[in-house]
């Protein structure tokens, strides 16, 4: 969409809410294994501490399954790894790199700031690569990220709504994952009352938004997408000291959009007539 | 609050979504208790098919540990019983009538087009009593009730959101309980996107609104209420016939309200001013 014949082209966002359909329709491993012809499917663990192998084995199967012939295991456990040029180096022969769930924070740790990442920006920002994530790999895409927070009850103002700097590939927006599955309303009109400028993303499991270019994206799923705009807010108490007290926001907008729809991200505004067009571009 | 000296005044709505917070400060039975003075109150258990003595266990003790004395079971099997006058004239002495749990189609089915029912309007609309309900207590009390619906995941087009006529003590608005505990986000959006002429209002466990005359309601309790206003919707997929496509909606309003906050029923607008003043009336 966005391309330049010159100096490369801006590549594609896959941001999954988790769990990402493995027995259905698998639209969405789908859309990653067509992303990947003529190159390598990275399949990134680092979010894991426990199920390394175990994540590798499901996704490495699912997308051979797919008809992706190179998929490649791309562990990294320690900065040391991710200044290392045998690291680096696999994103040349790439095409798309998918970070598996686990612990939001062992990525960014573990990355943020190492050649590793600033190889991940060029390949996303110059070579037209797609970089995709599944739960916590979805949770580090903004400059922003939702860490952890309380899902199946109302956000207490006192409530540990822990954020911290994501790897910045998507702008202006908070996404949180499992939306509907673990009741995370409180939590993520909590993050938007505490900054407005920022979108909140809610992405149901199952479901995802791509994203091409700067301006808009597409969701791709069997769930829905919740965004929430706290642009017009004209009341919150979330900067109230009574940390007991539960979340009030007057006035925000509820956008609900699913498999099809867009969404302008400059203009905050739904597209709907959208949902009709083609959702795969020839690449 | 709407008192008037000549024919009688009307009395108040107290909608509970579930569990009304037995334990601590009990906010919300107290303010049944309290409004229970100079009558009796009256604990209806005909919303329950097997729980019917169990819960007259639980609220009388609850009430009477609160200084109520004069605690009545009120229970109604079958439109006969509901017509009997030894029933009917059980609201003669009556300030309180609280709706416990269970199913809501039991309580309209019994109670619709009865004598009782009739003197259940009189009881609101000139006595000046209170009728509460929690869970499916609260349920019936719109002119159109949620009867069922899936919780926990996005609402598809095609899933069963039974609806049925109320009690209609409360016009214009529908109510679903338990809302942040069962995630019911998306059954609430679909109902309130089936007619945006009604405001859906969304009440999380220990939770209740106040509704004092026609237009403004407040909140009691611990966790938060949420109002869903579609007036400014401008596109939804739900009378679509793709019954396993996702619900979509754009540009729903949304409000979260906790403890003192009110809202206006009339204009739709948050009160929040209102925040800091006091919650009860000396009666």
């Amino acid at each position: 969409m966005n391309e330049s014949t010159r100096s490369g082209r801006q590549g594609t966002l896959l941001i999954i809410g988790g769990h990402e359909d493995k027995k259905g329709e698998r639209l969405i491993l789908k859309e990653l294994a067509q992303r990947a012809r003529g190159g390598s499917l990275l399949v990134a663990t680092l979010a894991s501490h426990n199920r390394v192998d175990e994540l590798w084995d499901i996704y490495s199967r699912q997308f051979r399954e797919l008809g992706v012939d190179d998929v490649v295991h791309f562990h990294i456990d320690g900065r040391a790894q991710a200044n290392a040029a045998e690291n680096v180096t696999l994103l040349d022969r790439a095409r798309v790199v998918f970070f598996t769930g686990g612990d939001q924070l062992k990525i960014t740790s573990d990355l943020a700031g190492t050649e590793l990442c600033e190889r991940l920006l060029r390949f996303y920002r110059e070579d037209g690569g797609t970089i995709a994530g599944t739960s916590a790999g979805a949770a580090v895409m903004p400059e922003t990220m939702l860490v952890s927070g309380r899902g199946g009850e109302s956000h207490r103002i006192g409530d540990r709504l822990s954020m911290s700097p994501g790897l910045g590939k998507i702008k202006g927006v908070i996404v949180d994952q499992h939306f509907a599955e673990r009741g995370r309303l409180g939590r993520l009109l909590a993050a938007v009352a505490q900054n407005p400028s920022a979108l909140g993303i809610g992405i149901d499991e199952d479901t995802a938004i791509l994203v091409e270019g700067n301006d808009e994206f597409r969701v791709i799923g069997d769930g829905a997408v919740y965004v929430l705009d706290g642009q017009g807010i004209t009341y919150t108490n979330v900067a109230d000291r009574a940390r007991e007290t539960t979340l009030a926001v007057s006035n925000m907008r509820l956008h609900a959009l699913s498999h099809g729809h867009a969404f302008n991200l400059q203009q905050r505004v739904p597209l709907e007539a959208a949902s009709t067009s083609p959702l795969l571009e020839p690449n």
